[in-house]
């Protein structure tokens, strides 16, 4: 008999971000696995199972849902975020590709949620208001030369850029070297956004030109983004400053 | 006396997605504003007054809305999936930065909410799954060469795409021509999504290889993704098969 998994995105932190399908699709759990800060999110129903898991156990955590589930079991994996963007969802497909046929029968639910960089360009204006694109700058899973050549493709063509896990204590340089690199397409006045914490009540927003981001504080709970060469910074009075990328764009001659 | 302006993320299709923080911040609104379709999404409050418009006066809208604002109403904005992307938030700004200065005192608050291709590819499996982009293919308040340079940079980078806006009435050629500038860069068996009406009961998925996708149908309510060049396949019995992108990547040499 084969079970369900439900791979669960909870927005971007506190519960005013979880959507009414996530919520349900909770419920229905009988098994709730996930990293212990994001398992500690989800509200504790009678009766319910919970499995916790550290950060780096993405893998293993896959296969134990999957194992669950292959047994009949309904059985949820919590992701922060939306767990398709750098989350669970791939690494649960992973553990599909290469387990027992038995995980290919599971009936898999992924269901979405605010991603991080949607929750910290609201709280700037509209970054990502035209093109953009997003990634990882952790090279645990990847050379550093493969994030270079992305760096550079995505700036030179006009693209803003959201920047996951940025910082993390085993990679203290690659956020620097990441906005060297930028600094070679991109004006030194393009703005930055340093977004920490965001969707939860200590949130914080910071704006600074790029040719300073490399002096501004950052740790694993900040996201980044970078402006395109189109993107605005907008003054107001009594009020943080605007960030925006128009909806309209120009010829790109790079 | 200034008021508040909330733009909101209703997310992809049905009330399932909108967050708890985007129903309370429409609940809090005197005055809704949106393109009609979105307004109709949304439960009638009494006493709420809704100002439906047009899906191109975008411009207009955000011009309305804040003039309201500033006069001291409660105003929302609403827009599906999140207003940061390709959507109503970037309009505001640019309503701000060319408007009158009482429009930028507006208490601005934009609330994130559930992006198409988030909902596209958690009904696929996880093609999001590391590095892509996101990218409008409307040539309406762009020059289709930099469209070109952009398709070209990002999968010869190595980034999964996700296309929004692929086809309109007046725009029936461009998605086409974007397949062939991909098959340029990319293997002709390279996974393509394409996700109708995401989020809604009559949502539909189909996965073709790039080689075939120029065939499939398309419309002002689907959003295409095409995978990189690590996206993999993993076929399932008797379920749709799955689509991801690793965490993994390999260098990219091109």
């Amino acid at each position: 008999m084969t079970g369900r998994l439900a791979v669960i995105g909870l927005g971007p932190g506190d519960a005013r971000y979880v959507t009414p399908e996530a919520s349900a699709a909770l419920a229905a759990a009988a098994i709730v696995f996930g990293y212990a800060p994001y398992l500690d999110r989800v509200p504790v129903l009678p009766g319910q199972e919970r499995r916790a898991s550290d950060n780096r156990a993405e893998l293993r955590r896959a296969s134990e849902a999957l194992e669950a589930a292959a047994e009949g079991g309904s059985v949820a994996v919590v992701s922060g975020g939306d767990p398709g963007v750098f989350a669970m969802a791939a690494a649960v497909c992973e553990a599909i590709e290469s387990g027992p046929e038995a995980w290919r029968r599971v009936d898999l639910v992924i269901v979405p949620g605010v991603t991080a960089m949607l929750a910290v360009a609201a709280s700037a204006g509209a970054p990502l208001g035209h093109d953009f694109c997003a990634m990882s700058l952790s090279d645990n899973l990847k050379p550093w030369a493969t994030i270079e050549r992305r760096l550079a493709a995505a700036s030179s063509a006009g693209f803003a850029i959201a920047l996951y896990n940025p910082v993390s204590r085993a990679r203290p340089w690659q956020l620097r070297e990441a906005f060297a690199i930028l600094l070679r397409a991109l004006s030194p006045e393009t703005p930055v956004i340093f977004g920490r914490a965001a969707g939860r009540a200590d949130a914080s927003t910071r704006i600074v030109p790029l040719k300073a981001a490399a002096a501004e504080p950052a740790d694993m709970a900040t996201l980044v983004i970078v402006g395109s060469p189109e993107t605005r910074l907008v003054l107001r009075p009594g009020l943080p400053p605007l960030v925006y990328t128009p909806r309209s764009a120009v010829a790109v001659t790079t």
